[in-house]
């Protein structure tokens, strides 16, 4: 395994069109296109690193996985009241679906579901408990309890947010939001700004390999079944409308941020994080990608063979 | 697994709500909605029947993965220029993401995409050798030389086809069309036509179960890479607007059709056909589909654990 | 003349059906739907009532025909940069349009425009001079100092004004938007605040029935060009999505607002105001439409006609 | 007058940029963008001509108008339930609106609307019955009776009629039309085929500039009223998504054909026809439009002013 990531870091380091760093957002656009990560944590606790795998990045719309996770166990299948669970075939950003559909997202990991997932489990309690709340949860998920929020960028993405902010309105409208429009784009903005390495994402990610479980920790995070479902998510909907495209050239579950990180999941076999700052014109991690692809292709782990 | 498969059938056949069958079709509208069918084939050869197994259907929709495939074999990823391969968030036969997108559709198993595939293996040949091959091809992958086309049914799908018709001449409009409308329309009417039962279906899928390989017979139908890019697109688009409900309930790559079929394609483990005419509101088989979920609760083949 | 208004007033108050008062402003939810008034303002100052032509009403999107000729007036054709001129076939608080078209709207009388409109004229200034300035020129244009803002209105707007909220971030998060968002959706509640009677309102069209001169003051408004393309903006999208019926019904520009009136030019004829606050399924007032089509039945005054 | 229209002449003759030749239709393409037609007929039954105003041109989209008052003789507003009366905001070819509103166009001057006009007005007659009544009244109204079709043009329009061909197949799919698609297909290529030259076209629209009497022969062709709601909606929606524009410069009810003619009534004053092949990027006359401003300027006759 060590050998296959270092042969993906090279090829990768190698390559000369790394995609664009994430500009609207100004304190992610200065970060620098060169690097990447890569690190594969096994159900046995063993985890494999090659490059930057222990600079911390900004997680962006990852954390989606983590608040969802959280939203299931608080509320069940209540949520899916507020929110849909397709692919949307649209933009990360886009409102024209809200529209539509009367102020319901497709989706759980599109701006416009996370949204909405991120009122839901703040349950009228203030920013300041609900990011405690979920601190907490992804700490406990990666065993490591100093994983921060990165508050120079929750504050650039908040000066930036009119589309998000936007998107909130909207829903708000709808009476598809319960708390003050503020304070869950405050919530969003700074659960969002998580800061995490290769290595602690990776690690965050077993309970989704074992059924719900982290056998690592031995701790039991969700049931079988909604680990299931999460990966499922992921599946359908881990990249906007690039979902068919990932599915199609890595064939796993992922879910992927503007940070340039990806989190994907092979069932049964590993958890895996990678990170390269530039981006494809979807907003997915142009890099990234192609590292899970190799991957896939050295170790068989698509989830459409055997 | 034959106890699974009469549990199931037992369930299912006490449902009391069996949904509804498709009624823009005339031919398709005066079959039984009571009837229900199950096959499970392995890789090895064997298969489980349990209900109607042996009753043939009208395949229509699922008859876009073995077109696909043989457009694959026949193309390549050029194919890949003439149809996307993402999920459309929008209902099997719908029109505005054409419009919106110049013409091409999203991916080969919306109504506009298997319309353009089916254009794609003409190559200027007439429909009755088109035909010839298709139901050639699919034979040889259900080891089965009685499969045929129920002309009845096609005739019947000619008369209200006004929708695909539609489809195909928006389509010609931007040269996405290279044989006449009528030719590619009356092909894909045909194909859609074939009759299968729930075991013929189950046995064509094998080669999908075992990375290209039909090992009961022996044969390689398609590369590795190719047979899990094409279960990657039976999970992402399979069930048009309710991909991602089957994605969360059953967790395999499948694909319905308005029959009442579902293939489903369990990777490494085995391939299953499931017959209810009653569809859903989106046209997907309402008992077909909980009777997948049923089986893989029962059987744990989910995609997404392990 | 007088007459025939009190005729058009007996028909209107005998009507059973008034429509709906909008509900989603809380302050004009509790307006009695039994009012009704009318008056007509010819070019030589003569005014004739009927009805509750003296009852002060909020002018709600009226307001956007003021702020439309104020921005024209300090920017010129330069506001075309900002919004369009054409019917946008929506609801007056769509936001599709403005994600397919780049957070431009498509016109200065859908709610969008009006938004991208009142942050033209502001300029820098802050809300409070803003409006002063607002309020001076509809004081100035109807010739009466006794005009003024419903503050308990805009307070109620600003409590529920989500969607406009959602629409003002969209604008912004494409740069159309030049202030900061609180103020401007500020400045825009309180303009669509503005109170004014039947016959108040009537007199500040009267600019727009002789090319640009309020012939009553003497004093010249906007030059010839300007009020007749004026006037073609209200005939072509003054009504929203109603804006093709209210031409076939009426057949005169008009400028309908929430609050239930509508201001109607008659070129060379006369300004016409009427208010019933029952609305339509659109949000345009269903017996002010009525009570128009009347008018225009017995003086012959469309513009469609000789 | 003459010497207006002579000026008018020079000025458009000059113009460096014609705009583009429609090129979607063969037939059309080769016409010479260099000729330029202007003719206005007075109510009195006196015609102006200037340029090459005798020279016969595809009327195209223009024979709309006559097939709407043809269908409103037939039907009265019982074409109201099949085709709406509101500006669409999309282009003349669109189909994103048909699907959202169920088969059922915005208005009688977009494609799919006048293919619907068509289809209501052939009541089970075949083509040929159809088009010798569509010609009739065309040569009535004109009082010309060498008017005729070109044959060649409609079968060019034919031959590329994708788009059409698809309008016409989506309301089929939802029982908008009642006629087989190739027929009323067929009746539409032709009836858009009529050549006209601009005297003749002038003298065609005189009965809606005296509210439904061409008082030059003294018929009455159809009532005040009617004559006067055609005139709204040529405001409204003749020319596609540029009718906005349109009403701002010129002020005219006016329809735009792609052979490059328009036809404008100034109600009361004249019946304007202008030619000049070249098109802008939404598919009006450039200079026809240009030439419309121009006369509009010199005479006052804008709608909107007095």
């Amino acid at each position: 395994m060590q050998d296959i990531l270092n042969d993906i870091c090279k090829t990768i380091t190698a390559e000369p069109n790394k995609g664009k760093v994430a500009s609207y957002i100004p304190e992610l656009a200065c970060i620098d296109p060169e690097q990447f990560g890569i690190s594969v944590a096994l159900p046995d606790g063993q985890v494999f690193n090659a490059g930057s795998a222990h600079q911390l990045f900004s997680i962006q719309s990852i954390s989606k996985v983590f608040t969802l996770t959280i939203a299931l166990g608080k509320l069940g299948d209540a949520i899916w009241s507020r929110v849909g669970r397709e692919p949307s075939g649209d933009p990360f950003n886009s409102i024209v679906q809200l529209e539509h559909e009367g102020g319901k997202p497709r989706n759980p990991f599109i701006n416009a579901g996370a949204i909405a997932v991120t009122d839901a489990i703040m349950m009228g309690h203030k920013p300041r408990e609900t990011l405690g709340e979920i601190l907490q949860f992804v700490r406990f998920i990666a065993d490591d309890n100093s994983i921060g929020i990165d508050e120079k960028v929750a504050q650039s993405e908040k000066l930036t947010g009119d589309r998000n902010a936007s998107l909130a309105h909207f829903m708000a409208a709808f009476g598809n939001l319960k708390n003050p429009v503020e304070q869950v784009l405050g919530t969003y903005f700074h659960h969002c700004s998580i800061s995490m390495s290769c290595e602690q994402l990776a690690q965050a990610g077993l309970f989704l390999v074992s059924d719900g479980i982290n056998e690592s920790t031995g701790f039991r995070v969700v049931s079988a079944q909604r680990a299931r479902r999460i990966n499922s998510l992921m599946m359908m909907c881990g990249h906007y409308d690039g979902s068919g495209e990932f599915a199609y050239r890595v064939g796993l579950p992922g879910k992927s941020g503007v940070g340039g990180g990806i989190l994907a999941i092979a069932p049964g076999k590993a958890s895996i994080a990678v990170w390269s700052p530039g981006l494809d014109s979807i907003g997915n991690s142009k890099l990234g990608t192609q590292a899970l692809e190799l991957l896939v292709q050295k170790t068989g782990w698509s989830i459409f063979g055997h």
